[in-house]
């Protein structure tokens, strides 16, 4: 513990200063109608809320009155050894003889009790924080003021009794369940079922019984001194501040140099006192479309829960003015307002009552990727705000939302949801089962949609997932090869949907007791995870155009960095272009090695005695290579593409199953005892860890050999027709600067050798780079970039081996990590700043050192993941390359890390 | 090729100064006894050769005289593009020159011949230097005066003959082969076979054959003109200096700030000019047993070569003054002055030309580990050497010999070997052949000797290892399990001997179409990885005593680090102590759960699907670590044990196979399918890097939790009996700070519970550690060592990671890169300084820069390396820990570190 402690002994120090003249310091800020004592930039001082409150109140708007107690007197409060600072007590006294002033109510009092709210505040959100206590002013004395009031007991007692629920609970740390109890008690007393049923009556008696509950667990009544109510209120929000909760969440996310929390007291109000009170919710414009229309909704004579527990319909915005013109236009006032203070969509909370109406709460509003998109854009034309504040305002992430097909919500809806998986390639997709790649292929030839549903994918699937409409796994996490090569596609894939148990064999998928065969259909949602039964009709946005054209025609301009792609056909190389791509920075060739007879060929290559034979078989790939290398270049004309030499370990391209052994056997014309002996001496315990990558091309360098050739001849093939071709040839898993200068010295001879064969004599410059992804080399970058002309991380196995975990593994336990918060965030998802990001840095540094015009780029996973784009910004890579669909998302988020 | 050409560069600009001045400065450097110019202390000036015959013949050994050019020559050689500089062509004539009066021959004379030999000789000795030429200085016209001189016609044919081949070869680089050829013929045409059956014509007319050889190859004929010949030979040694190899080496090595080599010439002597000539090699002391005789053996009217040829037989030394009183006294003196002057054991070769003695070489001698330590004390007390001397000379792996048994060397030499593993673990044993653990605990405790023959080993096979004789491997590496698990218990092992194909059903090994079974004996010599047919007898030396006691004590005093050990049981616990050691640096805690019932109740926690149930099993476990902690802390008393939470996955737990797996669900009374599913579930692609260490810990706190508590109670038990233990907890596998975190907290409640239970207030502190094996926790450690007392270097996991090499699978490719020099060595058996010990600097220097205190130790196979010693002497480490084994050599290594 600590960091605990220091963390609490460098508040005490800090505060120390401000101990000695703590007892003038101004520690109550005032808002209301008489006066308004903070400012929108006093966050620091008067938390987030509070801040928010006194802004709020100076433009103007009808905001309860209140106060708050500043976060520099709660570091005080902990510098006193948890008491109030001297001349507090006084300082809260006087804010609340304000508001009595300001609303003509008294605090306590039996005839027009004046009730406030009490809430925490930091500058921050966080967690662990104490939640509100509504309606302290409550007193037995005061409840029947409150009744009288009203001319409703039950409202004033039921407010009582949530008091002291509240209060028990939330500052007395009573378990709710003592409290509901006791409830439970008075509703079968008196034989009815609902909160709602129970008569005023009886909630006076739940009120004594509540006060019974608090004494036993708190060991004191519950206070009738309407100031202590106040005090301990104000004394537990500054305890949560330093609860564990609070504590870890600002360890994790690095939050440091705040003093405290501060504490807003406000006047309560009431939209339940008539059919002349009401209550609502509302956004200044559609959150959903972001069109310039207010949206929202009220519901006459309710509180704020109300509405939220649904019991009662609201009504739409619209009706308002029927209702109520004068308020119906006030809040339009207040709405424009709103819009020109805080120049951007508001969502605000607000209570009438008895016809006066209150602002309770304005921040800024959630809206999905469309609507983000339609305001940033509008906001510009209405001169709201610039291009630059648009750009930012964006959330990267969501803008996937406008180039995906999405279900149809109301059908989506009434679909029946069997299991959920993660979300691992997002869009939608329906479909019929096929169990097997080859028939997942073979019906879709035939016409029909499938769903390829498997345990798990390998490199052998690759044809049957491109061929199927979505992809569904069992096992397998987000960066499964499924969820990778589906999002590479911006195919829909749900992932890891541990509920399925699949029979491929018969055909069949359990779940949940049903089974689903290759005749029923089924729906996966790739943003949510869910699997559901039926076919479920879809919504396909545009590609980029329209709004999201401009703004990306922005970002473009803003950023630093530029956006490739990870894509490895000239198909995925030309949608990404029309995303907006740059060039290609991850062009995978193992893929190319599947389809139809390749494999034939890469087999025989696999299962050679002798370098003369491996060098036959590779003849046969080299046409094949070429060709898919000069359809890539002509795709990428004029833009760079970066071409991975082979990666994975040689088993994955044998057959895993014995019966697939024996027919490859009978296919090569070998024994299949000679497969089986080169497929047990090709087991690896450790893929991962094994004969992979550059180590392949040290060992069998006709390998490499062979696709440097095919590669310099596309060039040249390209060339000679005019087409602008501009390879880079990239060397993977180097782990030693030795094994780079080999294989580029290899590799250099090769292309002079092809140049010298093809008597071609333009210009041809293809550098030859490599990925850091292993640790070491990344450790070692400066001896590295001797021999590299540039870098590109391999942020995947980077953080595979800077952690530890296998992605095929991890699933047991990552989820756990993530929930209790021993990571941050999926260190798969989002790039590991403190570890993997140092490995990160030390190669761009090192890198640098030696070679100042390095380039350098990312072509992990990351690439695409707007935190990691920042991250990259940060320190200083050339670009960022991801797969197509994603390419849109990073040229905003490369904006917005330029934007800083 | 950045660096080669760099590096040319910078010798040029280097030597760009230098140029100026050459024309004036002094090349050549004589040494003989009219004149000796330079110093013992002019190594990089002279090179190391050069500056030797400059010492030896200053101290007045009878050295041919000679003379040395500088190795500046050689940078001014390329400076001038690859011309002699101006004047040394003069400078080697004046040389020349003198060489002539100090002899009385003339260079190319047909009377009396001054022949000479030229050698490359740098500071530092390195491959891909020019090889010797000898004899130089014939010619068609001075090889008739060598046979007119000697009156030995053969003998002047033989010397031209080998002229010319070696010229031809070393200096031109004509294919040695050529030569051959030409010599096959004469000898055909002769009717011969032997060389040396050849006669003096034949010779002869064989110089002309070789002189066309050289003709047609080299383009030139045979230079005739004896300067010639000496000036392209020290052109040749110059050029020799930037060959691709020299070049490798420098850099692999790092070896920079040379200029370049320096070149030998020296006055040929001959011992084969009659009976009263003679050559040999000698040790001033015995190189095997290190006592204080003269060593070695002498030829009459023979060459250098001869004695290496083995045709004739060597006389030893002790005969001499039988041949030659004179020279044989002269000797001795010789020997005497040697030893004076060099302060070490020499190994010299000599020639008696004509009665005269010639000394041509002396260098520090090669010897075995108990001859270096019996010469290091010898010469401590001979007051040669002082005592840091005698401990920095003594290479510290050669001290294992003196520990280990080793095969008769007389028997060894007449059994037949039949295959060669690694030499996983040093020693010897033989035995009859065990297929199984079970087999092997069985037989042995029948009073059978055996070896336990396995395709790999695996902790199931624990207990028959221990039981065997020594153990033997057909695959896997030097740090495959069988040969960690054999070090560490000093058990003699080879591993991956490929030959080997067992067949464990039938009880047979086949190799070599030859079958071995279970009455076969077989033993093995784990120094070398030989497996021989039959039983060999052995020599067991004493422990650690003698004079190897009274080194190691002395070792103890300068050394500032301090030697653990890795020690899993009692026994293990007091030999290492035995040996040394000051503690436990790694307790493995699952070896314990192997033996007997443990592994049920392991397993049956393990099959446990509740918490519940997982602690029911753990409580029957918990006995049985206690008792084992108990046994090891009595045996360490007083001395601090570092016990590591359990590590691996728990499939290693479970069965393989399906015939076990029935067992054991019949034994646990759950169902064959349940175990399946359990396995299944427990599958791993990549388990190295899955779900074990610490993870396990946070996902089974239970697990820990037994641990802590096993820990707490023995010590408590010990302390209660008056023993010291010294517990330290170590959790293995952590890679972020809050892991470390969320286990310290749970392990410290647990210690202060069982502390309450125990009713214990006594002094016991148990600190709380962790290794730093995962990339992650190296580049965090300064967070980690927040709630870290101590940190573990696990270089074995640190070092998989780092490289992204799979201990189990590298060996496909290791063993190319460390031949292909792509590593310098096996990161493996020494650690790689530059990447991972990158990794081992930043976790010290952060670590110790959150936490002063910090006790830094490794615990990987590296602990027990003496050059990895060497490098944690220099990141700072506290300690060591290393195999019981291997304790003396690293305290000899840590003593060697401290003195630099």
């Amino acid at each position: 513990m600590a960091t605990k402690k220091s963390a609490r002994r460098s508040a005490t120090r800090k505060s120390a200063a401000r101990g000695s003249s703590s007892k003038t310091v101004k520690m109550v800020y005032s808002f209301g109608a008489t006066k308004t004592e903070g400012k929108a930039s006093q966050k620091v001082l008067l938390g987030g809320k509070g801040a928010n409150l006194a802004d709020m109140t100076t433009i103007g708007l009808p905001v309860p009155a209140g106060f708050t107690i500043t976060t520099d007197t709660c570091a005080a409060y902990y510098d006193e050894g948890g008491r109030f600072p001297k001349g507090l007590v006084d300082q809260i006294k006087a804010g609340i003889k304000r508001l009595e002033k300001e609303t003509g109510k008294v605090f306590g009092s039996d005839t027009d009790p004046l009730l406030v709210s009490v809430r925490s505040g930091a500058a921050v959100s966080m967690p662990g924080m104490m939640d509100t206590v509504l309606n302290l002013g409550l007193t037995e004395k005061s409840v029947r003021g409150l009744a009288e009031l009203t001319g409703n007991e039950r409202f004033a007692w039921d407010a009582y009794r949530r008091l002291i629920n509240m209060y028990g609970d939330v500052v007395m740390g009573v378990d709710h369940h003592h409290f509901e109890a006791a409830f439970d008690k008075v509703k079968k007393d008196l034989g009815v079922k609902a909160d709602t049923d129970v008569p005023a009556e009886g909630l006076r008696k739940l009120c004594d019984e509540y006060r019974k509950v608090y004494r036993k667990h708190v060991g004191k009544a519950f206070p009738e001194d309407p100031y202590q109510q106040l005090e301990l209120a104000v004394e537990a929000v500054f305890k949560s501040w330093n609860s564990d909760r609070a504590h870890s969440y600002r360890r994790i996310n690095e939050i440091s140099g705040l003093n405290g929390t501060a504490v807003n007291v406000q006047v309560m109000v009431f939209g339940n006192m008539g059919e002349d009170s009401g209550t609502g919710v509302a956004f200044t414009r559609d959150p959903s479309t972001g069109r310039n229309e207010f949206y929202g909704e009220f519901l006459v004579n309710a509180q704020g829960e109300d509405v939220v527990a649904g019991i009662r319909t609201p009504q739409p915005l619209s009706e308002m003015s029927k209702w109520n013109a004068t308020v119906a236009k006030q809040l339009e006032k207040v709405r424009k307002k709103l819009e020109k203070h805080y120049r951007d969509m508001q969502d605000i909370e607000f209570t009438i009552e008895r016809g006066t109406l209150y602002m309770l709460q304005t921040r800024n509003g959630k809206r999905t990727g469309a609507a983000a998109v339609k305001m940033a854009m509008d906001m510009v034309k209405e001169k709201l705000i610039d291009r630059k504040t648009a750009l930012k305002r964006i959330p990267p992430n969501d803008i996937t939302q406008l180039l995906l097909p999405s279900f149809d919500p109301k059908q989506k809806a009434s679909a029946k949801a069997i299991a959920t998986g993660l979300p691992a390639s997002p869009g939608a997709a329906s479909g019929a089962l096929a169990f097997t790649a080859e028939e997942a292929v073979e019906r879709s030839r035939q016409g029909e949609k499938v769903l390829l549903v498997r345990k798990e994918t390998s490199p052998e699937d690759v044809d049957g997932m491109h061929s199927a409409a979505g992809i569904l796994t069992s096992t397998g996490g987000m960066t499964s090869h499924a969820a990778v090569v589906a999002r590479g596609w911006g195919k829909c894939c749900v992932a890891g949907a541990g509920a399925l148990s699949i029979d491929a064999a018969k055909g069949v998928v359990t779940v949940g007791g049903k089974k689903y065969g290759r005749k029923d259909v089924l729906s996966i949602d790739g943003s949510t995870g869910e699997v559901m039964v039926g076919e479920i009709a879809r919504i396909v946005p545009d590609k980029v155009s329209g709004d999201l054209a401009t703004v990306l025609s922005w970002a473009d301009k803003e950023a630093r960095m530029g956006v490739r792609t990870n894509a490895d056909t000239p198909a995925d190389a030309k949608r990404a272009r029309e995303f907006g791509a740059i060039g290609i920075g991850l062009c995978r060739t193992e893929h190319m090695f599947f389809e139809g007879d390749r494999i034939k060929a890469m087999r025989e290559m696999i299962i050679a005695e002798s370098t003369i034979d491996r060098e036959k078989a590779l003849k046969k790939l080299l046409p094949y290579q070429r060709k898919d290398f000069q359809g890539i270049f002509t795709a990428m004309k004029g833009l760079p593409v970066t071409i991975r030499l082979l990666d994975p370990p040689l088993h994955e391209f044998l057959p895993h199953e014995v019966k697939a052994q024996k027919e490859m056997a009978k296919d090569l014309g070998v024994s299949f005892k000679d497969v089986e002996r080169r497929v047990a001496m090709l087991h690896e315990m450790n893929p991962m860890l094994g004969h992979r990558g550059c180590r392949l091309a040290i060992t069998y360098p006709e390998i490499a050999a062979m696709q440097a050739r095919a590669i310099t001849e596309a060039a040249i093939a390209c060339k000679q027709k005019k087409i602008d071709a501009r390879p880079e040839i990239m060397v993977p898993l180097i782990g030693t600067r030795r094994e780079l200068e080999i294989l580029r010295e290899q590799i250099l001879e090769v292309i002079a050798t092809v140049k010298k064969e093809k008597k071609f004599t333009g210009k041809l410059d293809i550098p030859v780079g490599t990925m850091i992804e292993i640790p070491r080399a990344a450790l070692t970058a400066g001896e590295v970039a001797e021999v590299a002309e540039f870098f590109s991380f391999g942020t995947n196995d980077l953080t595979q081996m800077a952690f530890g975990y296998s992605r095929d593994d991890a699933g047991v336990f990552l989820p756990e990590y993530v929930s209790r918060e021993i990571l941050e965030k999926d260190p798969f998802q989002s790039i590991d700043t403190t570890g993997v990001g140092r490995l990160v840095e030390i190669a761009c540094t090192e890198g640098r050192k030696t070679r100042k015009d390095l380039k350098l780029g990312i072509c992990g996973e990351h690439g695409g993941d707007p935190s990691s784009i920042h991250f990259c910004e940060k320190v200083g890579l050339d670009y960022v390359s991801c797969s197509p669909f994603r390419v849109p998302v990073a040229r905003l988020a490369a904006a917005q890390a330029s934007l800083g």
